[in-house]
Parts: structure tokens; C-alpha cells; sequence
């Protein structure tokens, strides 16, 4: 696989299944008014991964569109991080999901505008200023909750909690990124500022630091939990069940 | 029922019910540019019922915002026409209800501007501009649908012909209108404007124009199909789990 298809696609699959996990809120969240912001972030979401995996699909060479990569791939061929394919969970656990992927890609997006590579620089030039708002909107969430009622305050821990275990995947190195020097950006570099932007907000919450043994990873090998696949189902269905249609 | 708030209620309730159903494309969009219009699309219907529904609360007096109306209603208490509560069906069904939707709206909103409430008016002159982009984007499908293969034909045809008996109720008029002059819309004055725009889609699409002997109508007596409650029960659930929670 040519290195940088691969990781366009990996920035792309990360951008494009969190999308429909924010999407699935817009029936769903407990105010109108939140249905409106996770609805934006999610057309925010949309977009980069429309931006990313047009632009693997040109670098692979293969005459594959966005629309072939994201509707006619199977599972083990996505390359998105675990923590963007779980499910949804309560509206608290989303929100410690955005915190945690928000902050992740904001610092990645900021590094990526000084890539060698001119396309992912611009596309990261557009997205952080979409991101930044993103990492605002989960920590007003993050500080009212936590610091709100007892009941919220445990609902946030239990999010915060729930999907730490996923976090460290988002920051581990592999020969992919070290073969695009100045291309892509290393991953491991971000975690220190990540942590320390994150458990600013967490204290701030008066949440605790979430621990966990284990960590899982694999989902940039094409390693998924069992959510994802019903995750796909559902957004590769109709462009499967009309192969070539000309709509 | 407080005539004023029965029209914003009414006026609102369309928004809120078209909202949920053209958000859940967000998943299952046949393209991923479709997914981003589409939910668009979706947000500037939540808008609008947000902005109508805020209204009719104030109006009402009783002290109920905009999420005890979305929230906290029963299905008997909803006044949307039938027509949005309709599943979304393939997606020439969904672009036919757009296009009929779509189409009514913009006539109204343009009569609204007019109204002597201000805050009617004001919401219209907004939501005028948005819906005017629902019109051509669902125009462009008809066009493209109707117009394309001899399947995409068929079924943008089985698309028209299925919503069809649900646009009726839409111009129908009755006392609350009646009782508010000048500061309501008469929806039977926009029929003829709304059959010669919609049929001028529909016979450049080679389309042909649906007929139907029976014509639904309940929707604003709180009559509904058996599917506005497996919608409502979507839309509710997670601010139903909680109720008073200060998230």
C-alpha cells in the first residue's frame, strides 16, 4: 500500500466514522439545541473525511472516488482508531469521546498545516478552526457536568472513564508514519500536550483521572471492535444495495 | 388552545418532524456530498422549529421552552402534517417529500414575511433563504433521477406517487387560520402556486403527475400514522430518561 494513501485514508476513516457517530445524535440529543451543535460537528466531521479520502483516492491512483472508500471497503480495510467506532452510550459518554478525539485531532490538525505535503496542509489549515470549536463545545460540557449535579458529575466520570482505555491508540508510532518524514505527523509527539489539555479540563470538572490497565488498540491495522461493523451496515447500505447507480 | 401558539406549534412541528426524518440520512446517504446536503438541510429545519417552537412557548405563557414542547408532548398533542412523519423510504421517496415539503414551505415563509407578527414575520424572512436552497437541491435530484435511467425513472416516479396522497392536507385550511387574519397564512391560497411549480419539476423530470383518489388529512388535529411514535420515541427518549436534569 503506498504510504501516503494510507495515511490519508487513516485520517480520513478517523474523520469519517466519528462523523456518523456524532450524526446519530441529531434524532437524539436532550436539547434542540445541542441536536444543533452535535449536527454541526458532525457536517464539520463529514467534510474533512470527504476532503481526506478524496485525496487518498487521488494518491492511490486506482480511480477510486471518496464515495468508493467510504461505501465499498469492508471492515478490515478501515484504518480509523477504535475510539471513534464505539457506540454512542449516554450523552455524557459522547462527550468525553469528543473531549478526548477533539483535543487529539486539534493538536494533530495544528502540526499538519506544516506538512511538505500541500493538500493535507490545507485541509488541516481549514480543520483546526472547525476542531477548535469542537474541543470548546465538549469542555463547556465536560465543566457542567462534572461540576453540575451529583448525578451528572457521576455520568461524566462513567463517560470519562469509559472510553480512556481507547485513548492511547491515537498516539502510538508506526513504520507508516516514520516513512513520511515531514509529511505526517508522529503521533507520540501530541500525547504530553494532549494529556495536559485533557486533565486541565478534567480537574477543572472536578472528575478524576481515569485509569485503566489495558489499552486497546489495532484499529490501524484493520483490527475493529464488533461495533463497527454495524456501524457500516448501516452507512454503506444503500450505496451497496445500487453498485454503479448513476445518482 | 391559544390561537397564536396553535400556529407556531403547527408551523413548528412540521420544522421538528422534517428535521428528524432528513437527519437520519446523515447516515445512510447513497454519496458522501449527499450525506453533508442533506444534513444541512436537517439543521435548517431544526432552526426553524427551535425559533417557532421557542415562540409558541412564550406566547403559551405557561412557563414551556422549546425542549418541553420537542420533549415532553405525546403524539396526540403534535400538529405536523402527516407528510413529514412519513418513513424516509429510498432515496427518491425522501427527495419527493422534499420537493413537495420544500416547495409548500417556501410559498408560505414568503406569505409570512408579511405577517403582522413580528416574530412570524422574522422567522419567515430567515427561513425563506433556506428553504429556497431545499427547493433546488431537491429539484436537482427530480430532474436527475427522472431524467436518468430507465430504474432511477422507476423509481423516482414510485417516489412521487407514493407522498402524493399526503400533500392535500397541507393547504388545507380551518378555523385557527381563520381566526388569525393577517397574521397567519391561508395554506389554501398557495395550492395553485405549489401544483404549477412542483408539476413544472415533475413533467421536465419526464415524470408523470401522481393521482389518488384518497387524501389523508389529521395531521393538525393530532391524528397521526402509526409511525410519528416510533419517531417521537426516537427524538424523546434520552430527555424522557432525564426529566428537570440541568444538562
Amino acid at each position: 500500500m503506498n504510504d501516503l494513501f494510507g495515511y490519508a485514508l487513516r485520517l480520513g476513516d478517523d474523520a469519517l466514522i466519528a462523523a456518523q457517530r456524532t450524526g446519530e445524535w441529531i434524532a437524539a440529543a436532550p436539547q434542540l439545541e445541542e441536536d444543533v451543535a452535535l449536527g454541526n460537528i458532525a457536517l464539520d466531521q463529514l467534510g474533512q473525511a470527504r476532503a481526506l479520502l478524496q485525496y487518498a483516492g487521488e494518491v492511490e491512483g486506482a480511480g477510486r472516488t471518496e464515495d468508493d472508500l467510504a461505501y465499498f471497503r469492508d471492515e478490515r480495510d478501515f484504518r480509523n482508531a477504535q475510539l471513534v467506532e464505539l457506540p454512542n452510550g449516554d450523552f455524557a459518554h459522547t462527550i468525553a469521546k469528543l473531549l478526548y478525539f477533539a483535543t487529539y485531532q486539534h493538536l494533530l490538525y495544528e502540526e499538519l498545516r506544516s506538512s511538505t505535503d500541500e493538500t493535507l496542509a490545507g485541509v488541516a489549515g481549514k480543520a483546526v478552526k472547525e476542531v477548535a470549536y469542537h474541543v470548546d463545545h465538549a469542555t463547556q460540557w465536560v465543566l457542567r457536568l462534572g461540576d453540575g449535579t451529583e448525578e451528572s458529575h457521576r455520568r461524566m466520570q462513567d463517560g470519562l472513564d469509559a472510553s480512556w482505555p481507547y485513548t492511547a491508540e491515537l498516539f502510538a508510532t508506526d513504520y507508516l508514519v516514520l516513512r513520511l518524514p515531514g509529511v505526517a505527523v508522529d503521533p507520540s509527539t501530541l500525547e504530553d500536550a494532549w494529556l495536559r489539555r485533557v486533565m486541565q479540563v478534567i480537574d477543572e470538572s472536578t472528575c478524576i483521572r481515569p485509569e485503566s490497565a489495558y489499552q486497546h488498540s489495532g484499529g490501524r491495522d484493520g483490527r475493529h471492535t464488533e461495533h463497527l461493523g454495524y456501524l457500516l451496515a448501516e452507512l454503506q447500505h444503500v450505496a451497496r444495495s445500487h453498485p454503479g447507480a448513476t445518482w
